[in-house]
């Protein structure tokens, strides 16, 4: 089995936030996470795929295809976007980064393992000090 | 003269908008940057002082009265905030990293400055690819 | 399962020397590392958790808390200041990273698993060349 | 069981290329990486390695005798050159980074196993956006 | 004046290495960066123009603009690309980061200064560990 | 004018201290940084040289000769070693990253300008939130 990652990037806003409570309790429990008028961070994306050596030696994956796939199924819905309000595979979730990741997951799974491969880890970086791992 | 630099960091929603300007209109210009329900950045700050080397041979500025400078006029206001909404110096300002760079060089330029060393350079960047610096 | 990782960081001086070898010894075996008058490192450190994802849909474990816990029990130890000399968990052990790992796992375990997380691994970098990772 | 990674570093030019196909076939399938001419990258190679905490409470395994194997055996054969033309092990296969972890897996493997680790993870850095695992 | 900096990557391959002199005389000099089957970097490339603030407000230059341009004139040309053989703004000149800054300098300053901006610096980041600025 | 920059690395102890006070003064003035048992750091260090292109058109000072200066003249001095304590240039001095530059500056200057360039920048990072500029 060989690992392949490829890194992407994407910034987006987004609250943390339940809409059964109150902007009181949201701001209790959640912070200046929660705070109404939105922040925002540059969420770094590591997708890794895993894959048997082919017998010709070639790559496991062609990168530009596993590439296409993240832009098309994930870049191109969060980069430059509201999670909570723009991103269809975030709707009435927490838009938090677990839950994010585990989102993402499920976009890129079936997509990604049409081409001979598994899909391994989905990991997102928040800001430099936090990160998310999910390995499904 | 010695420069020292502190960085710090801060994550803040924003949307480049000119309120004059309709919605199409900012959107042709500023493009997925205009998204109407904002994006995000984790924004990095790197503040640059200048000073002369003291007779008794220590440091120029003290680094933690550097630091609480720039926590309390700069960072506390931004960070997990909306740039357009919440911060009192960008009011009536497009939130671009050029006027958060002069708007920060003259929140912090007279707090600093009453601490014997000369303000030399704002820098800041909007993403690994992009950044601003101001000079005064 | 979802994995959480949280990154801090500590600036602390440490010599690799085992007190039943002579100063010669020491410096055959662990060379410049064992320099009698100390040496230090900006040591990084990431923990990382892991939890199943609430029903609730909300975060695995609230990272102020994990950040709290890793700065009462780790960082306010090591940070400024001498491994060998300043630090209880570390008495009587070889400063080495590998030790310092297993030692911060001993710490950390027991009042992270309080909130319903397990921890799953303590990796260090020394320098930007060298880590540790310890999984207990 | 303790995991002890070494970083080490190398720049070398390669090209993809399948010698039983046309230039024109390792265009298409390989694209820009297929330039006749070469090109080249700095290449960022993490080793891994495991073991027992020793009794004596040391290190797992001395870092200067992993950066010795390293470099004789990896660094000092694909630093500043050609990895298709001048690097004996990488003779007759293509030099994806996927062949090129498996052979430097090979390589390293016995000699580092005569220290009384085992050797865990191989990871090639190509560029800031992909790289690829190999654990044997 | 506002100084904006875009950071953009190619990797390459290339030689040290004068014509008029033997491969004997090439590697006394240059040594292993003079190989004959070629070597190759990561290059890293900041291009920084400065400008007066607007009084609209708005950005000193369009940095969309400013990517087009660098991308156009310099990547296309050298990502990918053997420095020595394919790119027509290196040709007969010795491939040192020396002379690629001052030719992309050459090959940026008249397209970039038709937006009303100077044309301050480029950076080239050879290896983590060395890099050259060039100010016209 | 073309500047050139080289990076290397050391790991050092301090204790920021004056002897003419005692450890209560000194605490109270520097803090967590006048640890009586030491603290350390990661160091980085940059050294800029500026030097005209020459005339046939290759480097404007050899790296290796730049790398060989930095390394006799600082980096064994302070590498793995106490700044207070071991190192000749810094004696009687407060191990200030503003006096380290400057000492640095002083050791480097002569031996380097021997070489057809001039010294123009010492840097030197003590944390990842704060570094020290010198241009003389």
């Amino acid at each position: 089995m060989i690992y392949i990652t490829r890194r992407e990037r994407f910034s987006a806003a987004h609250r943390m936030f339940r809409q059964d409570w109150s902007d009181e309790r949201n701001l209790e429990v959640f912070g200046k996470c929660s705070n109404p008028n939105w922040h925002g961070h540059n969420y770094i994306l590591w997708v890794t795929v895993k894959g048997e050596q082919p017998e010709n030696n070639s790559f496991v994956m062609n990168l530009n295809i596993l590439k296409t796939i993240i832009n098309e199924k994930v870049i191109e819905k969060l980069d430059h976007r509201n999670i909570n309000l723009d991103v269809s595979f975030m709707k009435d979730k927490i838009s938090s980064t677990e839950n994010l990741a585990v989102a993402i997951w499920d976009e890129l799974k079936p997509e990604i393992e049409k081409n001979g491969v598994l899909l391994h880890c989905v990991k997102i970086e928040e800001t430099e000090n936090n990160f998310i791992e999910y390995y499904g």
